[in-house]
């Protein structure tokens, strides 16, 4: 693939031309004479003069910066991502259903689909076109899958269901477990926790990417909804009745808790944990590790970490930690503690 | 079914009837004119003011807060989540094993059990009465499954793991790996971690529910054990040799580290952490994302997050966090850093 | 078996010998008198001088602090964890194919590998001398498998990953998942993110164990590279891109962001966050759930989880928490805020 080529499928400027075809993408420190790299944020400006792509993409402020071969483009990150993906095309599948899967006779699947071995599918589920199902995968009763989803292998998606087109299931993911509600029911003498039936389902947007072990319960009445363009990373736990806005993107091991309702292009750092019944506005940020404890609702970035220090010096510090409204008590009457 | 018929089945007082029979249970604000909703919590008031519901189930100190036909009970949340089971019977299911099915020959299964498909049941295994099995589950060796409990789809049970009657275990569940010992053997030179043997085993008591993706390893050299009407979230991780006691409810993201004995009707927050050989005592409760580092020996609300913050904001204060013991030197001092 | 077995086995001195043939190990508190226990830590002399046990492992310090029979080594936790060993032999397990599996016809299964019931296998993977793989599991495309490397019920390993000999790999553990990677690509008025295809793979070593529901993404461009004798605990998530040193152990639940590089004999607790692009120096000690945020480059323990507090105290100090910077600025002007 030459540079001529590429912009004829993506667009952009062409300033020179490789040699030799590309074959493929690589990171600015380690791609090789046949393959295309990018520069987004000029502070890697030092590696592209020792960089030994053969061509690389830049935007508009910095096509001066590299004398190699190379495409002008807007955002060059996202063209470089496009790029990749022209070099790495979808791979090819086998349409139809594997003879050892286990379809329910009401379920409709759809000639175009790819369903791969001890798959389970229940009734009244209808599977659209080009979907592929990743072997071991289980997926319920009343439940619609659209257009190009791929589940990968052994996913689980209850009965009721719903993801839209395009989405990008991954090995691991439970979709409309029981939400986790119980009312408590004690007395001096005893007593148990009263179950609260979830029969609420979930429903999912197009263009969605859960990651590997994530999970999301079904509502407990109503649904669980997750937008469009919502990007999930690995092990994140979803509650019952959250709602997730359009584009937000979320890391790993984030924890939400039941009717959460967060806005769209919210992004949340890895292992933060947002507590139940709040709301977060569109565009917020929530840094890694952070409790949102309380409703945000205006945009901007809010943080909850501790800082990391030597342990000998957070041991001293922590004993401060615990009795800093004596310190500051102490400020106010003179500085005497 | 009309409010006669709920108190005939679950007790409590009626103040006026239904006109229409009843078809389910609505949230206050999301109910319906066949929908029976509740009030648990006074500051819902307003909101009971304009519900849709045709029905509520109060308190008998809010009875005349509404003047909608209603159910007057001890516990408005309790009795609300037994009429939603009301509204929800259990599924009927098919009983006996699936053809494509593993059994071992001397694995017991009862003819009232059902097994789904793709499912492994190894030698001297006994499932009980009524117990349901979903797809892709795996089950060892000498477990017992007692009867009534349900495991959802792919569900992993080790080897000489049990667990009692009632229970409900979601999908991606994994009780009985191996938990995490090694004996450090190092040198200057070299040498390697010494894996210690996983030989105890998993006891689950009844009535226990098990959200998706938790994992519950299995004991060193005694069991881990978790007792009756325990609560247990999704992506939870309980260590080996852990004791959790009777009716603990413990929510999403938790992890807690080896030999860790958790007393009854704990509640822990979601994303907790509890170290390793340590107490917490009956009733104690632990709030969201804290860490627990030493026992717990009375009953109360501990906390160990911090506060969020505006990320502009954090980074001042983290600044001053650093040098805490510092700052609260100077104060000793007079005042002057 | 009697000391002079073990002794055989494994070296070390012995003082004494029991009457009676040990039939396995034990805690040194529950310890019966066929069992051998250890002392690692003289801070447990006193569980000693009770404990039920019939022999017991110390190290040579510790040699006259028991009378009972006792095996003298340089660290008896060690020889515990061997002696552990010699007593739990690995199960013994029929070779071959299970007549359900589908295996491609490309993919090399060693003779003397188990593979179980319901397992995919895809093309051109090698599948090593006496591996096992549990009932469920799912092997991908150009996997290889090195000898003796067990994998539990329900693995998978997308295509293109590779793990060495003798590992020990848990139920739900996911290996090759995409990595998190996405361009944004938004203007005014729409847009939406752009994947970028994850075309790296995942290089695990030799004797690695990894615990149930972990997860291990597959790189971006380049591998995600697992060294030799690491050990991963439950629910932990490794990025894209992050490289793991030998002999580094990490604790549950902790997560850990794309292009972490840790280094060897790294130790890090339960529920630890790691951001991405940084670098850990061998030997570093990380506190559990503590958020590292920027390189570690010498060895030593790090910290940054807030202690707990009751509650009552906890809202008092997080007040003065969010106004910490004030309170500095208030003793440096003199004390008085």
């Amino acid at each position: 693939m030459f540079l001529r080529d590429i912009q004829k499928a993506l667009g952009g400027d062409i300033m020179g031309e490789v040699g030799v075809a590309l074959t493929g993408v690589g990171t600015i420190d380690g791609a090789t004479a046949t393959e295309i790299t990018f520069l987004a944020n000029p502070k890697y400006r030092s590696a592209l003069s020792s960089t030994g792509a053969g061509a690389v993409i830049v935007g508009p402020a910095h096509k001066d910066l590299s004398s190699l071969p190379r495409i002008v483009a807007a955002n060059p990150y996202a063209y470089f991502a496009r790029v990749a993906q022209l070099f790495s095309p979808p791979q090819a599948f086998e349409r139809g259903v594997h003879v050892s899967s286990v379809v329910h006779a009401s379920a409709q699947v759809s000639p175009s689909a790819s369903v791969a071995e001890f798959v389970s599918i229940g009734a009244d589920t209808k599977i659209g076109d080009g979907v592929r199902i990743g072997p071991g995968s289980v997926i319920g009763r009343g439940v619609t899958i659209g257009a190009g989803t791929r589940l990968a292998a052994r996913v689980t998606m209850y009965d009721n269901c719903h993801i839209g087109a395009r989405g990008n299931i991954h090995s691991g993911v439970v979709i409309g477990a029981d939400g986790f509600g119980f009312a408590p029911d004690f007395s001096a003498t005893g007593g148990s926790w009263v179950k609260i039936p979830q029969t609420g389902g979930v429903r999912i947007g197009d263009d969605v990417e859960i990651g590997a072990n994530t999970t999301i319960d079904r509502g407990a009445i109503e649904d669980t909804v997750i937008g469009n363009d919502v990007k999930l990373d690995n092990q994140i736990q979803i509650g019952h009745n959250c709602l997730v806005g359009d584009h937000t993107i979320i890391s790993g091991c984030v924890g939400i808790a039941g009717s959460a309702k967060i806005g769209s292009r919210v992004m949340i750092g890895g292992a933060a944990g947002i507590l139940g019944h709040l709301e977060i506005c569109d565009g917020a940020i929530i840094s890694a590790m952070t409790l949102v404890t309380k409703s945000i609702t205006e945009p901007g970035t809010y943080t909850a970490s501790m800082p990391m220090m030597k342990h000998d010096e957070w041991l001293k510090n922590a004993v401060q930690l615990r009795r800093l409204d004596a310190l500051a008590d102490a400020i106010k009457k003179g500085g005497q503690p």
